[in-house]
């Protein structure tokens, strides 16, 4: 078993596939900037590192935030919800938190009328993750 | 197939067992009061009534945001985020949004020294819940 979930009980990973859901709250505006999954290791990781690390479920492995982009999330404070199966990272966010150039993913608005968008995109994701890719 | 996954992608009900991640946000203050789920049902029915209507993995149906406490949670707008499996909602909440009787769900902090609840109880779920089941 992990060391991580043997030490404590909260979070629980011992549901949902070891995974608990992770939300990115920025710590000054209070802005939602994204919501992820960790399995008992991002989590530790994240501990250990102060830096936000998240587990992909689609690539099956740990993802630190920012690793290609260079948007990382300091994380400032930790909180874990009553089921012990979600937690509230407060964080201070470098650049744009979604990968297509937002701010926040959270940057439609679903309305009567459609989906549109509510934000300015600040980067451009082709530049920003392309230059990771020529080293 | 559901009618509501197939008139519209966003949000995409096509992954993740047909369930999609919502965070709930005080519409005001920006707190974060839960995570919850919806399927496609429950979140045509939030669309609706106007009313948050999630769905509860461990009973395995639709729950109406309140319904046994009162404490429902008006939707004032809906963001959905990049890759569509999960929506942010902007709520007007009544009393308290968690079950253990906090404003929110994420009433507890992690720290190196452990847990603390950092904010108070609003009410005594034994009596919130109780009253339900005494017509």
């Amino acid at each position: 078993m992990n060391p991580a979930a043997t030490t404590s009980s909260v979070p629980d990973f011992s549901t949902s596939d070891g995974l608990i859901a992770a939300i990115a709250q920025d710590a000054t505006t209070g802005e939602v900037l994204m919501v992820a999954w960790m399995n008992a290791e991002a989590y530790a990781e994240t501990l250990r590192t102060g830096r936000a690390v998240y587990y992909s479920r689609s690539r099956g492995k740990l993802w630190q935030k920012g690793e290609e982009s260079g948007h990382v999330q300091t994380v400032r404070a930790i909180y874990v919800d009553c089921d012990a199966d979600a937690v509230l990272l407060k964080v201070e966010q470098v650049g744009a938190a979604c990968h297509e150039g937002y701010r926040s993913c959270f940057f439609r608005e679903v309305t009567q009328g459609g989906v549109n968008v509510i934000a300015p995109r600040l980067v451009d994701p082709a530049k920003v993750y392309a230059k990771h890719k020529q080293p």
